[in-house]
């Protein structure tokens, strides 16, 4: 009992026994012989330690975390120290209603997260001046790199960017990466921008401000820069740091088009170097270039404002390979920390920090130059750089103090200041330098150009500065949304299982959480252990050679996995090799990754049972022999089955010379029972967000491992080839899927690839009358998730997929993935973590909307008033002092009947959507991306 | 802006500002020197360090923490090793929608954690097999007091309580305590306690099983010593381990007739010795016996099953002097957290975790004997009596390997196995003792006459073994609740102020949570650090001279203070003054501690403004010169104000040589304004639970210290006169505390009782129109708090005092504390953590009541019809197909209106009760205490 195996898993042995029952089968072993091809299998068991308690895997990552030397960081170089207010980390980093929701695809249940976001957005346009923000991006490098790209969609010609000697290292080093694969010329500028001789051929020019090296432009130097550029077509884009922004004109003012950066520093954790949320903002206008989640205003049902994400067409999952990004899941966790802390510290509170870290760096540097030390640059914010005789014995006397230092070269030290810094920090620091604090010598600092426009004048970012009110906001938003918390979220293709509060603990232990990314290795060697020894599993899992754990998303996976591919050509001169095939199933995001690589896309077609068209697949194989990169297949496929094509298809990609990309999406169905390194994949990304336990957070952060075998090794991300601004992306929530393979152990592992296939095909058994499943594979049977068909009895009843999916609410239930990948069908995915009695309350809640529809079609109810057309049924409507439906007010807000509570009325409890149904167009119309004024809410 | 204290206090400098208008006051100086008599004003600030913020907070209590060694305690007597599951740990424990709770006075809007609790008396009844279990005591030793004193009250005379030499220590001590102020006699049995010489003179026998040194009696033996108890008319109270009784025969099938016990190793940290949830359960009919709150099954308004307090009428605040206990605060989170741990694991799971551990013991018992050791009981459960050459040696290595173990004599070591213990544990502990493991060494155990009968039958043991399925359990109970986290709870005298996370975190760390009571000094230096600088804080800010942390809830404070104050007479050979004067307005409880201390109370009454009578005091004191023992005075009174008469009264008692002990319920209105201890009172309690930021978690932890001037410090609870079974009482919520003072520091702790004096008249100014304000003190300003009073108006509408408060919940608040001090009357304290909006909100809805009333009056509504008699509204009425009331259902259920949301509809975000009105009278005639079976609550 105590083992966690049984804690993961919902069904216990009973059900799992019933199920099986209701399946004609005898033994989960049984199930997988019948479900998945033999070619596939692996039936050694994976070569993984034995699952540990709960008590030992805290115990082990307690002594991991003890092993890593946070410190005092004050190296900069875009992480800098910060404060997590504890009612942030308690109510939201560590709250399941937070960080189990899904991203906000169904809005009329996330409208909690939905205002935070849109309040993520206000905080971002108010204090860059750009009226444009979206929703977060996965880090400042690849935003840095998505604002050139939107950069060169607004110019539409050009193939030279210009770049700020100061841009950080790792944007530029990103935006190589990205630039490289997209044919465009990186040219490095001088001092002068503006005079800069490359300008005149750029289509675009970055600037960082202030610079790495903590150098702050002023005003008027940088406003002649945009000037310059616009004089020549090109746009300008700004990476800045926001908090600075709160004390000097921001980008907008000062004629950027587009601004972007980090929003860590405000409360987010270190976390060795992430997940943290990038930012992105730029002029009106540029609404269909912006690539990434938005969140707008537009109005429900019932004419109330609500939000959800605006300008949907734009992005990867809609136009694929036409996407403006292949930019999906974000950081939307990080995001909602980063704007809760806006809202607590207001823009006084910011402005006091801000000041604060200010003169601290003012104070310094005339201790510093006082002791006759060398302040490199008279105008900065936070960032000094100081010219000593010996760069390293300052560092190591800083270390010895417990604080971490910049070595910039043998004679230069930079010292950034943060939040967390103390007056004792800053005495340790001069120290080092053989200075002293002093209290009056203050030198260099801001020019004289401070901010004077008003910023988050919004009436909620000046409502919750005390912990009691920002509690309440909090609970309050959260109380809106469905999360995991709450019930089944069965979204095929997303893997929504449980995340276990032992996975959790160890993010927020200390020596995690304020690690610095660019501490010696010496002091982060609990974190290299993790990293290794993670990486190692998820190696003898997928049966790859070797793994990356750099990718912060699928996407970033993809692309990853793909520019591997790419440089592997390259090396062995076959740069010619640039098409990439897709199966017409694959979702989105592979062909907008394929296309950001620099690959063409072909699309492969799919036989009538959903498998790849093997007779379609030889003629493009044929068609384009000597130019073929790779193929992209989803396994299961996204139809929800084990296709038996699969070793077929991996050999006829391989005999062209190509390489087999097998996106991780589908993961869950595979652990512990087959492994596609094994099967005839090269390279694949794993989603540790779906099949390794790390939440979805509401839309991020992600982590996209990508594990290739020993031929592409050579050419996973590294230093000089980055896709992701930190070396080990995500790894602040790395702890989460070491602990989750920790207790899992190898039987638990593949113990829970067999629920999860139970469950989908427990579902796909009990639903197939009501709905008819379909596809399926071998044996009849689906793999790990099933699509279901409501189309022929939908358009009998003249009815959408939405009016399914929304009246599932009234039932309780976040809809399964809609439309995709079949329009009008519903993919449903319920993972090992869901026990019998949820899977029966789903299903019976599905069977009973299938009665519902046969009463419509039966003509009981107008074709424009029933309980599916106008369903979610909220609060408002149902206590509404007049009702004018054809059916009672309890059959739309109870049609289950009865709640799970032990005791009590059935009706007292039961999930409320905030809003009715959202109207998506309106929203796109009149888009509105930030907080709208309070009078046009007041009812 | 980042100082704790802006965060700590709700309104802000303009609010505060605003508030001060309304009552014609400039500052909050003027307020207090208008409100607060001078002769009690302190105007030096207190002595104590400047405040601190969150992150230093934080990193001091991580360092001290860091300086304990929790190491694997197998000490055992009493604290056992546990492991808290994760999912408990982070919701339950650390989240805010149980900590914050207030207990279940109100059960319409606590229908959660009254399950949990009706949950927690399953669990104890199907464990102990007796079905009448309470809803949790203090703690196992003054469970056994209470058990004894619950028998004393069945059989009616005796003055003899024999006693098992095998009793835990700390419950013999405490016992003496308890039976010295009663005057019963203690005897100290033999080993054969049926056979014992004393037990024809005893009405009760105290037996342990096992004992403290791990003897497990047999079946035989204990069912041979019940009847002889029973053949003398005496009862028989058993000590027993919870967890062993998954394995043995329970004390309810072995004729015990009272069970108490801890509930600690069900899941709740160590925490240096508390708070941890006592047990007690009896025979059927000893119900109106029961000490301490009880949860019983009634039913609503609308004919629904719903749980309330049962029997209320047995406890303090109703039968005063004449209660069954004085037993107040209990220890609700805690009993929550050991219900959820029963529920978590289920019955199989349980007797998995015992076997386990009795299997270890086993094992450890065979190595050692092998190794020559002497195990000196054969028959045992978890904990072994080991006699060796050197005890010091066997527990010094055992130390060096991290394992605490007891030393009980030269010669003898125990060891208690707990379900922490590892294999490597085992290992460990056999080497300190010179002995191996061996797996087939098996000695000893459980005699054959193991248990045969089932527990833990309900179905609700049965459905939650896995993680998601306990998440969504806890939440959807937690959802039931009103709690701070989700707005006002203005209850006079219970001070529900901001519980901050920063302060709440510490308690998790391993260093304070895991740490037995019992390990060396050395190896828990932080957690002296801790108390040693908190008493001392505590000394300052009440003006006395010295502190115990030891009560562990404010009437254990009474009870050691006055104990005190009789220890000092007894010293002094005045042991002839038992009088103790209690005015008419005091809280229940102290008549209770007074009586329970041997005190005769004599009323005092008061005058028509409030005040305490001084001319019956006078008269009072005069008649009982001699005998005079103390005065129990509250201050600010009961009534919400400052008495000027305080400084008489107190003149008045000691000029005939009595004690002054001030009840510091109502401190939070004199912490850095007046001090107790300097204005004229011997001894308070202080409640750390409510002045000092500790959250009241449903019912409990409590922490009550007891502050005394020098004269009386020699008689503060010591080791040979506790009060409560551990040292430092509730350590484990000690670092709250200690936080919350280190980051106010004096500044901040003043000016937060001056806001909680600006809220409280900014309430009374508002609210006087509508309802007026029943006492005022000095230039017409109320204390802390206010009584308002309905009367008039309720007796001219036909209402009473609960219409009001029921219908308060429609508008989404929890009701202010009812007809107390003044019958029919509301009290009404809002804190300085609540801001203005939250008071405005609530002032509203109050005078939206009002003029509801008045409506009422004019005829709008019938009198048995209309929206107060029928209040609260619950979602099922709102929503019912059918709708008959004479009002709308907007104004059942929204009479105010629009939500505080930013977005969205205004209906879709409210507090609505579980229940609608509960009726109390019918649960007590049909009283069901246990989870009623399924088939009673299937509609």
């Amino acid at each position: 009992m105590s083992s966690f195996l049984h804690r993961h898993i919902g069904p216990d042995a009973i059900q799992q026994t019933r199920m099986l029952d209701r399946l004609g089968l005898s033994s989960l072993d049984e199930l997988v012989d019948k479900a998945m091809p033999a070619a596939i299998r692996v039936d050694d068991g994976l070569s993984l330690p034995a699952g540990i308690d709960e008590a030992a895997a805290l115990e082990r990552l307690r002594s991991l975390a003890a092993r890593n030397n946070p410190g005092r960081a004050m190296i900069g170089l875009g992480y800098h120290g910060t404060i997590t207010p504890a009612v942030i980390r308690r109510n939201i980093l560590e709250n399941p209603a937070w960080y189990t929701a899904y991203t906000p695809y169904q809005p009329e249940i996330s409208q909690g997260r939905l205002e935070m976001l849109l309040n993520f957005q206000t905080m971002v346009a108010d204090l860059t001046g750009l009226p444009l923000a979206g929703a977060s991006l996965l880090d400042e490098a690849t935003a840095v790199a998505e604002g050139v790209a939107m950069a060169r969609r607004a110019v539409r010609s050009g193939q030279v960017v210009l770049v700020d000697p100061g841009l950080l290292p790792a944007s530029l080093a990103v935006l190589r990466t990205r630039m490289d694969a997209a044919g465009i010329e990186i040219v490095i500028g001088g001092d002068d921008l503006a005079a800069d001789d490359n300008l005149a051929r750029a289509f675009c020019v970055v600037v960082q401000t202030p610079t790495a090296d903590g150098r702050l432009q002023s005003t008027a130097e940088l406003a002649a820069l945009a000037e310059a550029a616009h004089a020549v077509g090109a746009q300008l884009v700004a990476a800045a740091d926001l908090l600075a922004l709160t004390l000097v004109t921001p980008p907008g003012e000062w004629g950027a088009d587009i601004a972007v950066g980090s929003t860590q520093r405000f409360g987010v954790p270190l976390f060795y170097g992430g997940p943290h949320a990038g930012y992105i903002a730029a002029r009106a206008g540029a609404e269909r270039r912006l690539p990434g989640r938005l969140v707008g205003v537009s109005t429900d049902a019932d004419g109330a404002p609500a939000l959800r994400l605006a300008l949907q067409t734009r992005e990867q999952h809609i136009r694929r390979e036409k996407a403006t990004s292949n930019i999906c899941t974000a950081q939307v966790l990080l995001a909602v920390t980063a704007a809760a802390y806006a809202l607590y510290h207001g823009p006084e509170g910011l402005r006091e920090i801000a000041t604060g870290i200010h003169l601290s760096a003012r104070q310094l540097a005339g201790a510093l130059r006082a002791a006759g030390a060398q302040v490199v640059h008279e105008s900065f914010f936070d960032t000094l750089l100081v010219g000593v005789p010996d760069a390293d014995q300052v560092v190591r006397r800083a270390r010895a103090a417990g604080i971490h230092l910049r070595r910039v070269d043998a004679g230069h030290v930079g010292v950034s200041i943060g939040e967390d810094a103390t007056d004792d920090d800053l005495v340790a620091v001069a120290q080092a330098f053989g200075a002293e604090i002093a209290g009056d010598q203050f030198w260099g600092g801001l020019a004289a150009d401070a901010r004077t426009s008003e910023y988050l004048t919004h009436p909620v970012f000046g409502s919750h500065h005390s912990e009691t009110s920002l509690m309440r906001y909090l609970r309050s938003l959260a109380d809106r949304d469905f999360a995991l918390d709450r019930g089944m979220i069965p979204l095929g293709s997303c893997t929504m299982k449980l995340n276990s509060a032992a996975e959790l603990e160890p993010i927020s232990y200390p020596g995690f959480a304020g690690l610095h990314p660019f501490v010696p290795d010496s002091d982060a060697q609990g974190m290299h252990e993790l990293i290794d020894e993670l990486s190692g599993w998820l190696a003898e899992i997928s049966g790859y050679d070797k793994v990356s754990l750099q990718p912060n998303s699928g996407a970033q996976g993809e692309f990853a996995g793909l520019m591997a591919i790419r440089r592997y050509y390259r090396a062995r001169g076959e740069d010619g090799r640039t098409v990439c095939l897709i199966p017409s199933s694959a979702h989105g995001t592979n062909a907008a990754s394929a296309t950001m690589a620099g690959l063409k896309v072909v699309v492969v077609k799919a036989t009538e049972d959903g498998s790849i068209d093997l007779d379609d697949l030889r003629a493009k194989v044929a068609a384009h022999a000597g130019r073929l990169a790779a193929i992209m297949i989803t396994y299961p496929s996204t139809h929800g089955v084990f296709e038996d094509t699969i070793s077929t298809a991996c050999e006829l990609v391989h005999s062209a010379g190509g390489q087999v990309y097998v996106d991780g999406a589908n993961m869950n169905a595979l652990v512990g029972l087959a492994r596609p390194g094994k099967f005839g994949a090269d390279v694949s990304h794993l989603n540790l967000h779906k099949t390794f336990a790390i939440p979805h957070g509401g839309g991020g952060p992600g982590v996209g491992p990508i594990a290739v075998r020993a031929h592409l090794a050579p050419y996973l991300p590294d230093a000089e080839h980055p896709v992701s601004e930190s070396a080990f992306g995500s790894a602040g929530v790395l702890p989460i899927t070491y602990a989750y393979i920790a207790m899992m152990g190898a039987d638990g592992l593949r113990q829970a690839s067999q629920v999860a296939l139970l469950n989908a095909n427990y579902i796909a058994k009990v639903l197939n009358e009501a709905f008819p499943v379909l596809y399926t594979g071998q044996g009849g049977l689906v793999a790990h998730e099933c699509i279901i068909d409501p189309r022929a009895v939908c358009k009998h009843a003249g009815l959408t997929i939405d009016d399914i999916a929304k009246r599932l609410i009234d039932y309780g239930f976040h809809a399964p993935t809609m439309s995709f990948p079949v329009p009008g069908t519903l993919m449903i995915e319920p993972t090992e973590s869901e026990d019998q009695r949820e899977l029966d309350r789903f299903c019976d809640a599905m069977i009973a909307i299938r009665a519902e529809i046969d009463l419509l079609i039966a003509g009981e109810w107008p074709h424009d008033d029933n309980p599916l057309v106008n369903a979610p049924h909220t609060l408002g409507r149902c206590t509404a002092d007049e009702w004018t439906h054809p059916y009672s007010r309890r059959l739309a807000a109870y049609p289950a009947g009865r709640s799970t509570g032990q005791l009590g009325p059935a009706d007292s409890q039961k999930y409320w959507p905030w809003s009715a149904r959202i109207d998506n167009a309106y929203g796109d119309r009149h888009l509105m991306c930030t907080c709208p004024p309070v009078a046009d809410y007041v009812q």
